[in-house]
């Protein structure tokens, strides 16, 4: 079989054509700190509880997973409530493969056709890409010079558009600012009847790096008791080291999780998903250790890029955005030549640097002093 | 927090208001016939194998996953020959959470606004909620009495409608009906212009009970080298006895893949899901005798339900149809009483029992004696 002679047209939607996948490039590097991964493999006891969690439920993989997973939702509520201090009951969670997954269904419940979205650039890349999915338009206030959100140029916008939903990261991907809790309790004030006919729009605080927030930075749980209209996304593949898990959730009024449960595909989250997760979150206390680690080297990194001169965002995440390059292509190809690989991404004449252990971040920042 | 005080309108899409989740009740029943799970536990050297993939990968899990999953691509590709004869060339396989993700992908990429599919039904109960998630508009033409698709009528609703898409299952569900080979290489034929904008429509045929069928009923997988159009979708679910691990595929020329990857979540496959596929494929030789003990119980099941004359449909799938009821919601819940849970789906007066055990079999076939 063989895939020439590929006469016919695929009927592909229009807007689609001549697209490509999203995708960081999968390199075989030494220092490999390109897409904010946790550098440190993950402890044993972890795999041997995962390990010991997917033997359990293999014997039962002939049926099909709980669709709607309360012991998942259970940990991961307690969870929150450790990391956070607030107590989020379980049926307030919803998890997919991914917070990807978890947006998706987000966009497609409530976005589509005549139910746009607003964020806040730059930021996550991947909003676009569920915008364009489910067919909903997504619209751009666009962030200050110090990458924080101009708030009363995004109200209104609202006031405008009549957003169904307000997609704001914070701390944000690529700058790792974060957003004030003060922006966001004006936000939710402002946001109670400004969707689509008459409803909220429904304001999506993307947490994805929640837990490496600086000392003193507030998490958007703390907003949720007294606003059904904010969810609050988190995922397990940073803080938790799980990325190849593909695990997100998030926190919000479960009147928003039956409102996904009617878009989510039935089963999406596998059983052995469902057990490796929990096992993951049985041991939270030893990968929450390495955050406090990462957090560490994060604030040596920025201080470091600052002494050289450099322009480095304050960051709340497991990554640090600095610049600003005349040529930010050719030192990200300078690096890379030195076995080090960071991301181009975001504004023009800025990179971003994830945290990687001791020893990566070290010879990161001695290949940067030689590059520049 | 309290759910209490509802009080804010979330912005639901307005297709979407007053629906409900998918689902077959999750209910603990004797014996569970009515979701066609393979009945039998994982064998244990099955268990072995996936326990020790995961422990495995589970040290790597703070690395994003690979997100073309080569090695998997390759072991259903191999699967396929061996079951099939059809060698597939690795590159001409895609995966997802489910052939539900599978399909999913399809209706995101091909269908949308102005690219509507087409299907036959009675036939698989999630086909709506893909055209509906994805905003693609779902046209029917209604099989025969028998069950049987009238490709006429087909065809000439295809010539009206310029479907992006055409969905056939093949073994059908629920009916268990298999299309004959004939039919699909005509309706192959006169679909390679039929699509939006003189673009092919795209013909799937949702195999995912296909290593059900019975003896000289072959494969769509055997016309895929000539036609560009034609996707073969497949499943872990059924004949792998792996429902709870969420791994659909599908088998296309490249083309498809290549399409489908621009609107797939990256990462969208979890290095977890792909080492336990990739432990049960080394295992299939242990689960396909599987598949043929169920063969056997399905003919017994098909001649036992005749020989108490009732009408039975063909079966080529782990289940059978079978009616036709005044009442049959009566039957289903007298069932139900004596400890047996089977399917009331499709068109009325029918019944679906998916094949059990031989103990769960016997205990469902004296049950429907006493019942009726």
């Amino acid at each position: 079989m063989s895939a020439v002679n590929a006469s016919l047209k695929l009927p592909l939607r229009a807007d689609l054509a001549g697209m490509e996948p999203y995708g960081a490039p999968q390199l075989d590097v030494a220092v490999t700190i390109n897409v904010n991964e946790n550098p440190y493999p993950v402890p044993e006891p972890v795999i041997e509880a995962i390990t010991q969690a997917v033997r359990e439920v293999a014997g039962g993989l002939n049926r099909y997973p709980d669709r709607d997973f309360p012991a998942l939702r259970g940990a991961l509520a307690d969870y929150l409530a450790g990391e956070s201090g607030v107590k989020v009951p379980p049926e307030w969670i919803w998890a997919a493969n991914g917070s990807n997954e978890v947006m998706h269904h987000l966009f497609t419940a409530f976005g589509g056709p005549g139910h746009p979205a607003l964020s806040s650039s730059p930021t996550y890349s991947m909003y676009p890409e569920y915008a364009r999915n489910t067919l909903t338009e997504l619209f751009d206030v666009p962030r200050r010079e110090d990458f924080s959100v101009d708030v009363p140029a995004l109200l209104a916008e609202v006031k405008r558009l009549r957003p169904a939903l307000l997609v704001l990261a914070s701390p944000n991907n690529p700058t790792g600012t974060h957003l004030p809790q003060d922006d966001i309790h004006e936000i939710l004030a402002e946001t109670r009847e400004t969707g689509p006919d008459g409803a909220a729009t429904v304001v999506v605080i993307d947490e994805a790096y929640g837990e490496f927030r600086r000392d003193g930075v507030p998490s958007a749980l703390e907003l949720l008791a007294d606003n059904q209209h904010l969810v609050v996304s988190r995922t397990m593949s940073k803080a938790f080291a799980m990325a190849g898990l593909r695990l997100g959730y998030l926190a919000a009024h479960p009147e928003v999780a039956t409102k996904l449960m009617i878009v989510r595909l039935p089963y999406h989250l596998s059983a052995v998903t469902q057990a490796a997760a929990l096992a993951a979150l049985s041991k939270a206390d030893l990968l929450q250790a390495q955050v406090a680690r990462m957090r560490v080297t994060r604030d040596h990194m920025v201080a470091t890029l600052r002494g050289m001169g450099l322009t480095v965002a304050e960051s709340d995440t497991n990554f640090v955005f600095f610049g600003k390059f005349k040529d930010r292509q050719k030192i990200w190809q300078d690096l890379l030549d030195r076995g080090v690989l960071i991301r181009s991404v975001g504004p023009d004449g800025w990179l971003r640097a994830s945290v990687g252990t001791e020893e990566e971040t070290e010879r990161f920042l001695s290949a940067l002093k030689e590059v520049i």
